[in-house]
Order: structure tokens, then C-alpha cells, then sequence
């Protein structure tokens, strides 16, 4: 597959209220993420990586669809759908909720937003969640309203978003803590402002309602910024590969339970809930996983040449020759100077962090670490 | 927004058995859908298009991707979903099932295929129609799985395409009617094949599933069609628009009810069914439409020039400035001489083929025919 094919553009791949800035900006290329478009590089992904973890940046990701749950039945529909406990988020906390169907395999990873106690929403990866709580809602019979309302998340990304939100919405958005969210007024609206964001460089997202108003908090955003170097910016392939941010369709997919994508640290199976998937999942847990996700660090910079991808063939293969894992993401981290590769591996290889020889598809082995994600370059003694 | 932005590749926008060969075959372009890519433009649009009038194309249609529905209750599942009648359909027939929520809503617009009395598959346009299928499903109780299979469509459209799939399969293939499908030998192996496909000329669809078999006939269509003058291809916006075969995600979505999508011709609201969507419907007929898609000829061959494409404000303008209609897709026909557009139109312009002047976005105007879709270019004196 080469690097960058031309994508056709049609009203079906809807645009964001930000993309004609997005392309004024000069962005390189898109994604399609929830049939919309997602820009995915500016200078380029390398150039872009350095300067997220040194400025600021302003990313439009109109793609983070809402599910917007409401009714007496709301928060039920939102337990039944994960196997996390849900019973005492308060009002105002982000919740990152793997989605789960009744076999264990996942539906999706969304940040949950509790809006009130009978309203949620649901800040969905790239998969039609509305179509499965709708589904659910509709044959379950249950007192709820699903819809997709007009929101276009906003973030901003990076060590000076801080500074530059302050700017723009007062000194109070700094007192908005770690996956909270609270309503912030800009030009006489308010909208949520969240303290989340798909980096660890720090900072918001703000879930514009309206498109006019949007337009002047996206160039109050950069004419503000300007002498805090603020660019525009899109989630970084780099950034979030070192930082360990898994991505739905990417590194795990519907074809993978929730367990074997290494998601259990987020729920508690001994915790009674009315989630669909609880007793499928005690039962694979109890069972033991024949596959999980890795992380594969390879030692070479040869390494960092790409993999040809291919759904049917990307298998990491032993120094024998075999599969031992499907491949998901790869990424040359230039601050460690390693390839970053994960892949859903084979249950004989979770442990140790031994050196494996592994072939690549072209034909060349490179040595490789297995590793937990997130990646402990530390502990590995990469620096 | 620019026509052909680049298309950043990752795992997540999955390849076909055949995105390998599509790309030896020199495509221009993608698009994305059902997360996967789907070639749109070989030589060009309208050379590709010239072509598949004339002779025959193989078009790599793994995006159409199957759900199936297996169990007892799996007629009953799909009945739910749609509201044509599907009670007297046949084993080995395609039925056109426009798919509809418990409001009239449209979810997608499948062709289904009857495997079996208990077994259907719905080879689907553009939405997670599994996961619509599943939460019905589950929350339902239901006594069906319902699951993704490896099932990759490969289409064979064209005048010539008799000829063609009879050197592959053997003459008896001509015998399949249109819209039936039977199991077809390949190789040693048997897969469904269907006259069936997304243009008005005429061919068959291969549902592959082994992707090394459907490698050899991917080629063996090649080999055997070369003095049929065989090109790759791919559903073409100039013929589908002609022809009058409307997009879901472009035309109409999921903020269109079915009636309003124009598809009430494929069903009987007064047969009894246990259709989500019957009540729902039958009160909205009987309150009657505020908007409806409709067919807009341009006059003037400047028509031809591309509206920008902007789903906050892309609306077709009346002489007075006043939205009357949400563009849905527009396509220079180079038969007609005419520019070809949809338009999801508000009601008091539904009738009458009378001519309006339109404003365009770059503020140019345009007079303007409306008729229904197909387009019927004889009763409007265009030949």
C-alpha cells in the first residue's frame, strides 16, 4: 500500500465545521473516522510530534461523535453496554468506558461524559455506537432518547494549553482537574470544556454546540496563541504510540475481546453490574487469554521501515517462520530512536521481556523487545 | 473543499483481498467505507464511465460487507428491520430492504440475500448495520448470531459481462435472473454469485470467500476478458446518478426518514408486518412530507462547475436567496450535457416539473429543472 493514495471527497464523508480552516491551514492529509473527515498531518507527523510536546496545539476533531443518552433509563443503557461500574460517577466526570457486546468483544472505547443523572454522552471512536445503544434500546424497551447531536469536539493539545485556554475562557478552565468537565461561556454560549484529550502532553477538549460560534473560538484560539507558537494539530501517530493511547480499529478491533486488548485495568469483574458482557468475561478470565496485546520494540533503525499493510497477511512472524501476532500500529519514535510496533500476540509470548528475532513481511528479522503498553522505555533501559 | 485531498493509510481503513491488485491496476482514488477502501476512479471518472457503457469492468466491492443473520428468529430479526414485506420471499432471491428505525429513519439500505429459511445475509451500504443488528438482537432476546463473515464482493458490470462470466463460470451462469442469486463452482470451490450490482448495465455480483481463490478469479476474469476489453472499475458517479441509484450517506442518511428518501415504491404500508417502523410511517404518510428528495437538471453547461461542498451550508437556493433544499450529490453528465443534482427539497417545490432559477454557493445562479428521481430524461425533452 503506498503512503498516500488520493482520497475522493463526497458529501458522504461529512466535513467538520473547522475542516475549510483545517485546509487553510495546509493540512496534508486526512482520515475518514466516523464518516468524517480527520486530519492526520500538517508539516509532517514527525515535525508535528515535536512541536506537541513543546507548544500548543489546536486539533479539530469533529470526529469524536457524541451519543447523547437521556432519559430514566439512561444510565442503565450505559451499564448494560460496559463492564465497568458506572453506579457512582458523579456529574461532570469524563469516564473511559470500553464498550462490550454480550461475548466480550468490543464495540468501542469512549470517553463518557455524565451531563446529569438521566443524560450521558458518549465520545465515540471510529464504529456507529448510536446504531448499537439505539439497537439495544429499542428491543430493550428502555426510557431513553439516543441521538447524535451537532457537537464538533475541539482540542487543545500540549504544555501550553493551559496558557492559552486561560486566554481565551479565563483563569478558571485551569481549575478544571483531570477528566472533569465543566460548562465554560465564550461570546455569550457555554459549552462543556473537559480536561481530557487522545495525548499525555496535557489539556482540553471543548465540545462546540455551534457552528458559528466555533468559528470565532477556533481563530480566538490562534489569534490568541500566536506568541505561544500555537499551529494547528491532529492526533499525533508518534505521541500517541509512545505514550501507549491504543486506537479502535487500529491496535484492537471488534474481532478482539476487551480482555485480549488489555483494557481489564479499567474495570473490576468481581464488581456485580448489569453489564452484558460480565458473565462472558469472568468466565474468559477464568479460562485464561490465547492472545493479548504487546508491544514490540525493535532494536534496529532499519526497523523503522514500513511494514506493508495488509489485513489478511500483517502477522509478526517467530525466527521460525510462524505467526505469532497480527499486527496493528507502527510508528518510528525519533526521541527513542525505535521502532514502536503493537500487535495482538499469541498467549505464549504476554511474558518476559525477551528478545525475540522476528521476521518482517519483506523478507528481512530484526530483534525484538516484547513489552507491556504503555511502553516503560525506562525499564527497558531505553532512554 | 479541494477534490482530491490526500488519504493518510492506517490499519483501521481496512484493505480488501483485492486492494492489492486495484492498485497494480493504477487507481486514482479512494474513498472509505464501512472502514474499508473502495477504489473511485481508474483512467477518469468520465473515461471510466464511457467505458462501462460500452464494455466491462470487475470492481473490487469488498466494502460491501455482509451481516449475517443466522437462527430461528432470524427472519423475524430482519422483518423488525425493514419495512417491506419480506414474508414471501424465496430462497435465492435479493431483495432491496431499506432499513428503518422505530421513528422511519433510515439506518442503511441493503440488498439482502435469502441463504436459507433461518439465514440471511444484508450486503450493506455505508453504517454499522451489525451493530444495529446485534443490540436488536440481544436486548431482544433473539435466537439468532449475528456476525461480520470474511465475505469480499467483487461486482462484474457491463454490457459484456455475460460473456465474460460465462467463459469463468460456465454459460449456466447466464441463467441467473435479475436479483437471484445460486452457488456458482470456482476452482473447486463454491460462492454465491448474483445478477445483481450498483450500475444500470447490466452483471453479476461474486460474493468471494476465500480470499486465494478469489485472488485466481480476480485474474482469471482478467486473463479470460482481454479481447472483451475488461477494465478495473468501480461504482461511477456519472452512470449511478443517470440511472437514478441514490447513495445512502450522500443522498439521504439517517437524519432522513425512508419516506422522505423517496423509497416507499419498495414497500406496502397497508401490508400488515412486524416492521419497528410501520406505525411510524403510517402516520407520517397520512400527515404528509415537509421535504423529499428530488432530482435538480441544471440548464447551462456552466452548471458543470462543482459546488463547494459544505454539509452546514451546502442548500440550493431559491431566486430570492432563500434555502429550499439540501444538496445531496452532483455529477456532470457528459451524455446529457446536463448537470445532474440531488436535493433533499422542501415540500411546496415537490411537484410539478417546473423550472426555478437557483442560486449556487459561489453566487452565480442557475435555472434549474426539478423532477423525481430516476430521471426521466425523455419526458423533459433532454436526449
Amino acid at each position: 500500500m503506498s503512503a498516500m493514495p488520493h482520497l475522493a471527497i463526497s458529501n458522504r464523508l461529512r466535513s467538520t465545521p473547522f475542516t475549510s480552516r483545517v485546509q487553510q491551514h495546509g493540512v496534508k492529509a486526512f482520515t475518514v473516522y466516523n464518516h468524517m473527515l480527520l486530519p492526520t498531518e500538517f508539516e509532517s507527523v514527525e515535525a508535528d510530534y515535536w512541536h506537541l510536546c513543546e507548544h500548543v496545539q489546536v486539533w479539530d476533531v469533529g470526529v469524536e461523535r457524541q451519543v447523547d443518552i437521556k432519559g430514566p433509563d439512561a444510565q442503565r443503557l450505559v451499564q448494560w453496554m460496559t463492564p465497568r461500574d458506572i453506579s457512582k460517577v458523579v456529574v461532570g466526570r469524563c469516564v473511559y468506558t470500553p464498550l462490550v457486546d454480550e461475548h466480550g468483544y468490543l464495540i468501542n472505547d469512549p470517553v463518557a461524559l455524565k451531563l446529569a443523572d438521566d443524560h450521558w454522552w458518549l465520545s465515540v471512536a471510529d464504529s456507529d455506537v448510536l446504531l448499537w445503544a439505539k439497537g439495544l434500546a429499542t428491543a430493550g424497551k428502555l426510557d431513553v432518547t439516543v441521538h447524535e447531536p451537532d457537537v464538533w469536539p475541539l482540542a487543545v493539545q500540549g504544555p501550553k494549553a493551559d496558557d492559552l485556554m486561560a486566554r481565551v475562557f479565563g483563569d478558571e478552565v485551569k481549575d478544571i482537574r483531570f477528566f472533569r468537565f465543566r460548562s465554560m461561556p465564550f461570546e455569550g454560549h457555554s459549552m462543556n470544556v473537559a480536561r481530557s484529550g487522545w495525548s499525555k502532553q496535557g489539556g482540553f477538549e471543548i465540545y462546540v454546540d455551534d457552528a458559528s460560534v466555533g468559528m470565532k473560538l477556533y481563530d480566538a484560539l490562534f489569534s490568541e496563541g500566536e506568541d505561544l507558537n500555537v499551529r494547528p494539530g491532529c492526533p499525533n501517530l508518534i505521541e500517541r504510540m509512545e505514550s501507549g493511547l491504543l486506537s479502535f480499529g487500529n491496535d484492537m478491533t471488534m474481532r478482539h475481546t476487551v480482555l485480549e486488548s488489555g483494557l481489564d485495568s479499567f474495570f473490576d469483574l468481581d464488581v456485580d453490574t448489569d453489564s452484558l458482557s460480565i458473565s462472558a468475561l469472568r468466565q474468559q478470565k477464568a479460562a485464561g487469554l490465547d492472545r493479548r496485546i504487546r508491544g514490540l520494540v525493535l532494536s534496529a533503525p532499519a526497523g523503522a521501515k514500513p511494514v506493508a499493510i495488509d489485513p489478511i497477511n500483517s502477522f509478526v512472524l517467530n525466527k521460525d517462520g510462524q505467526p505469532i501476532g497480527r499486527l496493528g500500529t507502527q510508528a518510528w519514535s525519533p526521541r527513542y530512536r525505535h521502532q514502536l510496533v503493537t500487535v495482538m500476540m499469541e498467549s505464549e509470548f504476554f511474558d518476559g521481556s525477551e528478545s525475540i528475532e522476528i521476521q518482517l513481511l519483506d523478507g528481512t528479522s530484526e530483534s525484538a523487545l516484547i513489552m507491556s503498553i504503555p511502553f516503560d522505555f525506562a525499564a527497558a533501559g531505553i532512554t
